[in-house]
This record gives structure tokens, C-alpha cells and sequence, in this order.
């Protein structure tokens, strides 16, 4: 959670002028988003969310991601809608980056979500699937099979300090799921990233999505596995079946998944645990001494990875399907 | 700027429950405050700022610090106010912390005033002045002359590492102003922070004053030579005559400066540079190797009490009075 870059009023009120929003009548750094600078604004007409995009997020993806919004937005998904300037370009620059401004949507993520919300988002996570059958941009996802042995590499010696033994588990995993990583299931636009941060509820609704800059061409089923892992798990990492439940059985009610598609999760869901412990472990070793951001706990993913392993039946999930 | 403590939505649904202020629609926390962790509210009843109070605000002085923004507030300055829950408190605890909701002001701070700006201030600090005139509280200036010397004492060893003589040049301002300090100013609630983060403006107006947790009773004169300090300045750190005469007449308009009050100016401006320069010299050293937080650098106050140790006459600040 972080303003990494400061915008002062001039630069702010120069960018606004391309615009036809309105006058500007507040704006506050937002302490959200790990990879961008976000602030909340407030125009003549209306309330808005301002993205700088920093270095973590790729420019040449930006189209991908901001057509994406536009193209779902249009599908009646509730997300971010891009705003254009009297040019019609929904990307900007502002103080050096790639800068954009979407609508503000209200609803608050769930700390602790329980069944229900788990049933609210699978239904949310089926409609998204399907809205985005006729986006006709791809992008690949660079954080699945193929990019996981790479991210390790350059820093596997360091991985028997989170907890011995890991480092011998990660490579053991990466030999196994590129061994058997399902290459031919239904795929399509998935979101990649629907952790509770980034889905907003009011009350037991699903009010929407945010944060689609980890959105590529997948497999869906490996979104439910990625949803899976950060769902379905209580606070002290155990697998609570009522919650995976709820969350495929919704999905499948809007988007009925096919057999293959169900045999696939387990392997999918080992994926998913590996590539957030991953992600996590990496982040944690980059973090400045002192720093007043606390990484996420690297063995919270290593503990639901040991988890999957163990599952050799979709029905062990808890599902009666 | 930082959200110090998170509040996961079970924790702020209970605390809202006890205000009748109507649903939850959207929470964010805010990355601004350098002393306490906001958070913008939207509610069914309109928008409010959530402020966790951390450590440095001493829980004592907060109801001092509540009742003067609802005193301020009754009386037209445009300041937050502090919103009562169904028992009448303005004050709550949420996450082991005091709390409070107050309503949100539109406007923005400026980062680069000029003199329209500066003159804008020195009427809205007059009409606080003057507005704080029948406020029944009292606190005394735990920042002025008296409490100098042992902020300093804690560090002085590491002042020379700033810039060399500095320990020598803070030692001889605390004597120095320790023995011409003016006591007999006349005095009221000030603000004693009126720097252009807290100063909201909506074009050249002055739309809303925020952050009262410096506030105390102590001469009006300090405030003005605070932001004497803050806004008469150019980013190279040299003193701009058309801004401070700007600032000081406009004051001096709504509420006529005494011969005394303009005469002690110098003397106030130098006591407040050295005050800012203290605070902003133990921040530095208390910020831990690789933080993100960039802290200010004292030597910006360290050149400005150079430029008031020079003034000898008022007039030496541009002013024609």
C-alpha cells in the first residue's frame, strides 16, 4: 500500500484539463495498490480513481488492460470503467508515467470472507468468464508454468531460509507441473488476481472488481484455483471445504465446467499456491530493512501448496460434483 | 504519509454501527498524515474521514482537539467537524486506538502558493483567530521556547552531521531566544501548523483548514510567523517579500496587528523556523535505513532561521506597515 510517486496541483490540474470532467474538488493519495500510485479523486462530475502506472506494470500492457475494463465495463461487469480525454485516449502521462483515470466503484473488500461471499464470487467469476468471450485482444500469462522456473532461479538460494526444505519442494514442483501442466483446457480472458483485495462487496453482493493488471488468456478453471487458494483457506491456513463449496458450485451453476476442467484443478490449484508463494517470497527478499511495508508471509502459500499435493480427487475439495 | 494501522471491515462495520450515519459504501485508506492513519469514508449519509489516532497524539489532548474543530465549525470556519455516535461521543476506539469520524471538506492543498494564495491564508488564519476567541479549552505550546531545549538535548551530538555548526547555531538561538522570547503577546487558540498540506483551496480560495492536532493557546503572532516560515518562501528557500507582505496585511485586515505584535515578528519567525527545524532533524534521524517515507530536510529551516536572524525591523520583510 504506497503513493510511490507524489503529483503536485499544478501537474494534476494540467492533467485534468484534457479532460471533461469538471473541475477538480479533492484529491487524496490512496494507500492501496502494491504496484501502482492511486488517488482518489474528486471532479465536478463525479468520483474517480487516478492510476500512475509505475514499473512494475509493463506500458505496452496497458492497452490490453484498459480495453479490457472498457470491453467488460460494456458487458454490464461492474469494474473501472476508463475515462477518455476530449482525444479519446483513456492513456495519459503524468508526471512521467503512463497515468489513467477510471470510475470509482463503491463496496469494500471482505478481510475475512465466508461461504457466502465465496458463492458471490464464484457467480462474479463465472460472469466475467463469460463477458469476455468476444474481447479480441490476448495477452499471455507471464506468471503461469513457463515463467515460475525463472522467477525461482535467481533466488533459490535464499529459499531454505523461509523454511528448510523449501527449496527442495520448489524445485520438485517446478519439474512436476511442467511435466503435467494441462495445455488444452477451455481458456480465455481470466482476471489472474481475485483475491479478496480486489473484489468489493456491499453487504453479501458482489458490487465489483478491480485491479485487472494481472488479466491475461488462461485456462478458467486456473482463476477458480487461484480463488481457491485465497478464498478458502481459514486464518490459520487450513482448508475449509464449506468455502470451496460454494465457490466452484456457483461458478458452475452460470458456467458449467466440464469434466477435464474438474480434473484439472487439483494440479491447477498446486500451480496457483506455487506461483503466489513464489511472487511472495520474491517480494519479501526485496524489501528494504526497516521499511514500513510489511511483506506478506511467504509460508502461507507454501502451506497451501503442501495442501494441494495431498489432493488427489477433485472431491476432496469438498465437491459433490 | 501512511496508514499505520489496517481495519479489516468486520472491526469498522462494528464501530460504524454505533453512529446513525447509514450503510457502508466505500472505505479507503488514505495516504496522508504523518501522525495518525485516515481513511475516507463513503456512507449512505455522505462522505467523512475515519482518523485512528497513532502514538504521537497524546489521548489527553484530543478532546481539546475535537471540541475546538466543533467551536470552529459553529462559528463558520470551514473545518472538519467531528461527528457524535447515538450517545452523543465524538470520540471512539477502533483497533486499541481513540478514533473519530469527521465530515470531509473538498479542496486541495496548493504546493506551490503564491501571493494570491498567501493572502488567502492570512485572512482565513485572522477569521480563525477571531473565532476562537470564546473557545472555553486550554492547552499550552508543548512545541515553543520552553520545550526546545530538551528536544535538542536527545540529539545535538548528531546536529553537526547536517551541516557543520549547526549544534554550534541551535545552541545559541535556544539561548538567545530563550532570554528575548515575548510573553505578553496577545494570545488565543492558534493553529500552529498552518502549513500548505493543511490549507485546502478551491482556486484561489480557501475551501477548508485541516490537521488541528498541533493546535494550543499561545500569541496569534506565532501563527502568523509559522506560515510566515511555510508559505513566504521560494523552493530554493529564499524568502519572497511580495508573499509574507501579502500574508501579514491581509491578517492584519481582519484583525489589525499591534505595534507590539508586528515588532515581535522577527524574534516569532526565528523561534519558528528553529522549531520546525528541531522536529523535522529528529524525524530524520528516527527514519529507519530504507524506509519509504522521504523525510523533510531540516536544512530548509536551517536556512531559513539564517534569514531571520539577519531581519532587525519588520520592514526588513517587504511589509509597509
Amino acid at each position: 500500500m504506497a503513493v510511490y510517486t507524489e503529483v503536485s496541483d499544478e501537474e494534476l490540474l494540467a492533467f485534468l484539463a484534457r479532460y471533461e470532467l469538471g473541475a477538480l474538488l479533492s484529491c487524496k493519495g490512496i494507500a492501496e495498490g502494491v504496484e501502482n500510485s492511486n488517488f482518489f479523486l474528486h471532479l465536478e462530475s463525479g468520483y474517480y480513481i487516478l492510476t500512475l502506472y509505475e514499473k512494475r506494470v509493463a506500458e505496452s500492457d496497458l492497452p490490453f488492460f484498459l480495453s479490457l475494463m472498457e470491453h467488460l465495463s460494456a458487458q454490464g461487469v461492474s469494474c473501472p470503467l476508463p475515462v477518455k480525454d476530449r482525444e479519446g485516449r483513456a492513456l495519459g502521462r503524468l508526471v512521467g508515467r503512463p497515468a489513467a483515470i477510471v470510475t470509482f466503484l463503491e463496496g469494500y473488500a471482505v478481510h475475512h470472507p465466508d461461504a457466502r461471499h465465496c458463492e458471490a464470487l464464484g457467480g462474479a467469476m463465472a460472469k466475467l468468464h463469460l463477458a469476455g468471450a468476444e474481447f479480441g485482444m490476448s495477452r499471455a500469462n507471464a506468471l503461469s508454468v513457463d515463467g515460475w522456473r525463472a522467477l525461482f532461479a535467481a533466488h533459490a538460494h535464499e529459499a531454505d531460509g523461509v523454511e528448510p526444505g523449501m527449496a527442495a519442494l520448489i524445485e520438485a514442483e517446478l519439474a512436476a507441473l511442467a511435466e503435467s501442466w494441462p495445455r488444452d483446457l477451455p481458456r480465455g480472458v481470466i482476471h489472474a488476481d481475485l483475491f479478496p483485495d480486489n473484489v468489493f462487496f456491499l453487504g453479501e453482493r458482489v458490487s465489483g472488481i478491480i485491479d485487472f493488471y494481472f488479466a491475461c488468456c488462461d485456462a478458467f478453471v486456473y482463476d477458480l484455483a487461484i480463488s481457491l487458494n485465497a478464498w478458502c483457506f481459514d486464518d490459520e491456513w487450513r482448508y475449509v471445504p464449506a468455502k470451496g463449496q460454494a465457490l466452484i458450485e456457483a461458478y458452475h451453476r452460470l458456467r458449467p465446467l466440464e469434466a477435464r476442467e474438474l480434473s484439472a484443478l487439483p494440479i491447477l490449484a498446486r500451480g496457483a499456491a506455487l506461483r503466489f508463494l513464489l511472487t511472495r517470497y520474491v517480494d519479501a527478499l526485496s524489501v528494504p530493512a526497516g521499511a514500513l511495508v510489511r511483506p506478506k508471509d511467504p509460508r502461507e502459500y507454501l502451506a497451501k501448496l503442501k495442501f494441494h499435493r495431498k489432493i488427489t480427487n477433485v472431491r476432496d475439495y469438498g465437491l459433490d460434483m
